[in-house]
């Protein structure tokens, strides 16, 4: 049965909203060039204000009812749009995005000029445009339109919050002290959710991570306390970065084998569900488009297809995301560093939990001596995952093929994000998607084809239909 | 018998040697702040050429032959005073100094402004003055001095080279190619030797060093091979960082015990010599000083005075100089860097050879199945060692005690110096001496008291007068 053919709603008709996208597109794309002119950088705390104003002006705009929420950081963009509806979808975003000192790129970063992009076509490059203000943009331009047609067929709810790019410091004590009224039958995070071959992806889940600095250095146990010195005094002057080199090797095995004792003690194993999505996965899994996109020659586990993915998404890992000590410049200088660092994340598959994994480490850098070792946490989110057969995933599986996408469906993903705030806390589903294409994200020319844009706009609509319809509607697509 | 009542020679008496030098002293010390106002920053490339243009009219000045030798990087400034003398003594000195660049001094860098500095008195405050333009300059004073006066009492040779400060990279070519030339009695590198107490130290030998960029990086092994990725990659992707970190680890235990197979095995305990000269200077040893100036708290091995002096002394040490990996900013960013590198440096005592150490390192790192570990070798030198016994030695102990000062010899110092080009390639014991007193070499603020310059010049010629005698007036010195 096609969508579009509904008649008992009083939601104007999906084809229609479909011809009034393709036809005002022209002005959407225009709005969300105007947010993304807007720089809004966390991490250097530019624009961050002006920007959390526009969201709420957003909302309002469409009907809602939103609030700027202080943090102990940015602020939290919360809203409500109550459409009278049955089910209510928690839309999560974020209005910051990264950083762009020091890159280069092919048109003005902020700028969020149309490029013509070899391999995609007309593209707006700027920050942003993928991650995520883009979708987050576009989203409105569908709830504005549906509300301008005739009626939203979902509640809505909006946490849009302004670090994300700096870690979700203060979204879990937002999230956490506003339990009662964050209740949803889903979240939902828009997002240009095809790859470069336009498959739309879904992703079930994510890994958790702990962000840490490792930092070594003189103290009453020795080594100089203040100021790196000659290396000359190595012969009885304690060196800390001979000592975080050590703790680094009691971490992680010339192989890369994880050696923290019970670290990954409480991972689950891919429950019956995750190895039958890695079955279908693994018939198209192409190892090489992977193998390009990570800038690599080989994997560094002898693993093909099914089992190959299964490690890629199920294994817990520990990195090094930098190395800090004395001199780095060119050439020779001779010193004895006071002090060294490592910064380190671990990734925390399903069953792990931050607590647990910081608890180990601990206990396993003691038990080899390393006492002496600073631990800073710098960030951390729990795993999150979320079932194929929740109905919000569903819903959106049935968007997509009602607009000819079927999608591939990854039970987990490699990366993290704080969504475990929702699966874990509040104990709602969330599901990531839209259409669309974008890429280069934290990079210079970050970017989205614009016909991906249009196509996304079309693809919340549906979901949105697809999602807020009744069950049988549902279980029917 | 006083070295000033000498009445056999031509050449003028000391002590009119000394009033001389108090009556021209403004003259002298003029003379060497024009030289420190030259900044002459081999690193930077600054004021190269001049700079060796003015240490050749130097030599000329004083009735030498000089000439500015070309090498492959910045020229050896070579030249000869042939005063028709039996004795023949080779000056070593640099006329490079260290950057100033991002430091905060109390008076311009290259000002060689006079400041009352509270410890010390009237000092000049220049980069260059302690390391060491000022003890180069005075000693030109002292020259030209004598030539006025009457004699010199020894022939000299000078090689003065401009690459001290980078490690004295084309020093080596120069010495190898010109050895016949090169002969003389004994080489003597012009040096403020008291330290802030006011006693002058006398140092008989340096540790080699070979400094060395090891390298972790993407290949065809894995990892990525060209750009710090996602760390979400990091469970099918290899480490760079996590190779690196535990290379290291295979080098140096956790308690900084020397792990390299052999490397170790040629060093040569110190010998009764050493162990006399220890005997002496643990008498005056005092270990909180030298662990003040290394700002440490405490020593990292559980030995006291002399057992502890040798350790410091007759160690061979690897030291962890620089770490660099991925990102070393504020906060989070997870990234998998394509790149990990350490700066090492390794310190060989006399017996041990740069060769040697680098051979056993490699086949170490390979042993351990390190093969993939990048080596660049960034500079080296031998180790370098001179008796006690040495006529050239003795006459420097005699000149010290004519001005009533008793050095305290030290066998050896933990530092590295290419004089080993001289003792081990030449065969020419190396003499380092004066008095005076200088301080924060290659720091802000570089310093040496102006009454110690002055006192500085009457070493020296005193020190050429017992030098330049004969056998029988420095044995009874």
């Amino acid at each position: 049965m096609g969508l579009a053919t509904r008649s008992e709603t009083a939601w104007p008709d999906l084809q229609q909203v479909y011809e009034a996208i393709d036809a005002r597109f022209d002005k959407h794309l225009a709005a969300i060039q105007d947010f993304l002119r807007m720089p809004s950088i966390s991490n250097e705390g530019i624009g961050m204000e002006e920007t959390a104003a526009y969201v709420r002006k957003l909302i309002a705009d469409v009907g809602g009812t939103a609030e700027i929420c202080p943090t102990q950081g940015y602020p939290v963009v919360y809203g409500e749009v109550n459409a009278g509806k049955e089910k209510t979808l928690l839309i999560y975003g974020m209005y910051d995005v990264q950083p762009v000192a020091g890159e280069q790129w092919i048109s003005p970063p902020f700028g969020a000029e149309i490029v013509e992009l070899d391999e995609f076509g007309k593209c707006v490059v700027c920050r942003g445009v993928f991650n995520s203000k883009g979708p987050l943009r576009g989203f409105f331009n569908v709830i504005a339109l549906l509300r301008e047609m005739g009626d939203l067929p979902v509640n809505l709810k909006f946490v849009i919050e302004g670090e994300e790019e700096m870690g979700s410091k203060h979204l879990p004590d937002f999230i956490l002290s506003n339990k009662d009224r964050l209740r949803a039958d889903a979240v939902f995070f828009p997002f240009y959710s095809q790859n470069r071959s336009g498959k739309p992806i879904l992703y079930l889940g994510c890994k958790g991570l702990v962000y840490l600095e490792l930092a070594c250095q003189g103290s009453a146990r020795g080594g100089p306390t203040s100021r790196d010195v000659h290396s000359s005094y190595a012969a009885w002057i304690s060196s800390p970065a001979w000592r975080l080199a050590n703790a680094l090797a009691a971490l992680v095995s010339p192989e890369e084998h994880i050696l923290v004792d019970g670290l990954t003690a409480n991972a689950k194993p891919p429950s019956d569900e995750d190895e039958e999505l890695l079955n279908v996965l693994s018939k198209t899994f192409d190892a090489n488009v992977w193998l390009k996109e990570a800038d690599a020659l080989r994997f560094k586990v002898d693993l093909n297809g099914k089992d190959l993915l299964r490690h890629y998404l199920f294994s817990p890992t520990i990195t090094i995301d930098g190395l800090s000590a004395g001199y780095e410049g060119p050439g020779m200088k001779t010193v004895l560093p006071h002090k060294a660092t490592a910064k380190l994340d671990i990734r925390l598959v399903p069953g792990m939990t931050v607590a647990d994994a910081l608890s180990r480490l601990k206990a396993h850098l003691s038990k080899h001596g390393f006492d002496d070792v600073g631990i800073e946490v710098l960030g951390s989110y729990g795993p999150s995952k979320v079932s194929v057969r929740e109905p919000g995933v569903q819903a959106l599986i049935a968007a997509y093929r009602h607009l000819g996408y079927d999608p591939e469906i990854w039970p987990m993903i490699g990366g993290s994000a704080p969504f475990y705030l929702f699966t874990e806390e509040l104990g709602i589903p969330i599901i990531i998607g839209g259409l669309g294409h974008g890429g280069r994200a934290h990079s210079p020319n970050e970017y989205a084809p614009v016909s991906g844009m249009k196509l996304y706009e079309k693809s919340v609509a549906t979901y949105l239909y697809v999602f807020g319809a009744d069950t049988r509607i549902r279980q029917m697509c």
